[in-house]
């Protein structure tokens, strides 16, 4: 990056390839230590003489606050939960940051707060310590939250983008999109209804049900920039080329349409709710039918990881091929 | 609080009354659980079979982003770290969020990112996990920062403020209210020059010098809301009155000046450095001499806890004596 002329814009916020520079040449360049890995989700920390720990992240600048399907406050849970479930964690303990716009009402305040409760208890975290910040009116959002999680690692599992193998099968646990376009659409008010919601839930089921099966290589979250950005990274980081099959992945015919409407492609939108899995092709059946026991009947395999250039490569409905770019322009601020 | 009508104030966010109400009312009461402790700054947490680790978060919305004597990175260190030092834990890893506005330049990033990883090498942490989001010009003020850390309980070390009995010292460990005096004077231009500098910095030589000593009760680094909030939580938690003596507590000149001319009092203004050390009176002058040694020249008993009602009592240069109040109007907003 130029850093003397350049400025923040928005598309440093995607999850993209901007995103990238900005954490590689700016944060990370800086903050460099043996445990800080910007490929994964979450960091594998030794802890005392036995066990390690796992520890993530996230801030959430959500617009609206509140959304068909949940709010920032369960959002912020579940985001954080899943990102430790996806890590090969067991999720423990919440710290919660919330940088608070001068003139919210005290009342949509406790909504999203009793919310992220609730959430807690769901998902058997439990918030330990936080803090706010209270800004004034004009230098905020509503409200933003930060939480970090911690979790105690799952010793028998040893998840890792660098697992991955030409061959390797690529999976969903559900439809993917609809968090992206459930938030698009409450903004915009378009005069469009529908039944569209957010995907935001816990994963923990999904990772369960995934951890028993031998194979597992890699799990993810797909959320900001969506399913797409995540193939791009395995690309990316392995040398290998992810392909999907247009009608292998389960999009909701509303996410679609929404879709069509702004100008969108689902597969770059987030999901809250969703895993991408990667795991030898030969328990793709046991896989599929651990999570049609756990309650994901949406679950698919939507490709295979194939040798040849970084590329991300769509197989059309009528039998082409099509590459997915790596995220780019769209900004899409606060989706998350 | 009545939370059908009112509205989020600065005054929410000032580290006072109102801040403590709007943590108990809306906060704690959806997220209670036998960890989250209101009366602390790091949470005591088990982990595994063996030890325990300590939990801490902050929020950073400081304006300027870069003042005298230090920046929004450097703070976002010194802040964690000491909250955990005080906590009795050595600290080790640490999460970071931040919460970009459109239009910031990548040059500013990257100063306070320098900055922020020079603290940590500094104190011996590392950041192990991040998280950025970019939000709209006009949502946010430049760079918000958030974060967490977890750090070691030393084992030997049982502080909490239920340890406070009548007759323990009162000690803080240096000048107090630079760093709220430095940002104030920093933001507001008011043509005054001066040497004036935030005491941003690690505490952690500090509170290993006390470490050793007999006696330690309890220890904070008395951040927003300044040196008097921190003996009102005291007062109020232990129904106790800590009394200060107004020529004991080290004020630097400057201070003194520039609270006068905006009409505050340094005993309210946010201290980033420094330590307020409750211990049994037998051990002031060995925990005097360890810190003198450990260098900190400044080092005072200014006070000491008394029976009676749960007032803060200054006595006064001229003998007499005068009520501190708890914090109640005073925003300051964006001090830390």
């Amino acid at each position: 990056m130029n850093t003397n002329s350049e400025r923040i814009t928005l598309a440093h916020g995607n999850g993209g390839e901007l995103t990238r520079d900005l954490i590689e040449h700016v944060f990370a360049k800086h903050l460099h230590n043996e445990w800080l890995d910007t490929h994964h989700d979450a960091a594998r920390l030794p802890w005392s003489n036995q066990g390690e720990l796992m520890m993530t992240t996230d801030s959430f600048t959500v617009e609206p606050l509140i959304f068909p399907g949940g709010d920032i406050g369960s959002l912020a849970v579940h985001g954080t939960v899943n990102d430790l479930a996806v890590a090969g964690a067991r999720p423990r303990y919440l710290s919660l940051n919330a940088i608070i716009e001068e003139g919210l009402p005290v009342a949509t305040l406790e909504h999203i707060v009793k919310s992220l409760g609730r959430a807690c208890q769901e998902c058997g975290v439990a918030v330990v310590t936080g803090d706010t910040k209270v800004v004034r009116q004009g230098q905020g959002g509503g409200l933003y939250l930060a939480t970090t999680g911690i979790g105690e690692k799952i010793p028998a599992l040893n998840l890792s983008m660098d697992a991955i193998e030409p061959g390797d099968a690529l999976l969903v646990t559900g439809t993917v999109g609809d968090h992206g376009a459930a938030v698009l659409l409450a903004r915009e008010q378009f005069g469009l209804s529908g039944d569209l919601r957010s995907d935001s839930a816990s994963v923990l089921s999904a990772t369960q049900a995934l951890t028993g099966i031998p194979g597992l290589k890699f799990m993810r979250d797909p959320t900001r920039g969506g399913l797409a950005t995540v193939l791009h990274e395995i690309a990316r980081h392995r040398q290998l080329s992810p392909r999907v099959a247009q009608t292998q992945i389960p999009i909701r015919p509303q996410v679609r349409a929404i879709s069509e409407i702004l100008g969108f492609d689902p597969l770059y939108l987030a999901c809250e709710g969703r895993v991408l899995a990667v795991i030898n092709p030969a328990s793709v059946a046991a896989a599929l039918a651990a999570l049609n026991a756990a309650g994901y009947p949406d679950s698919r395999q939507i490709g295979t990881v194939e040798p040849g250039r970084p590329w991300v490569v769509l197989t059309t409905e009528l039998g082409g091929e099509r590459l997915l770019e790596p995220l780019l322009g769209d900004p899409l601020p606060r989706i998350c």
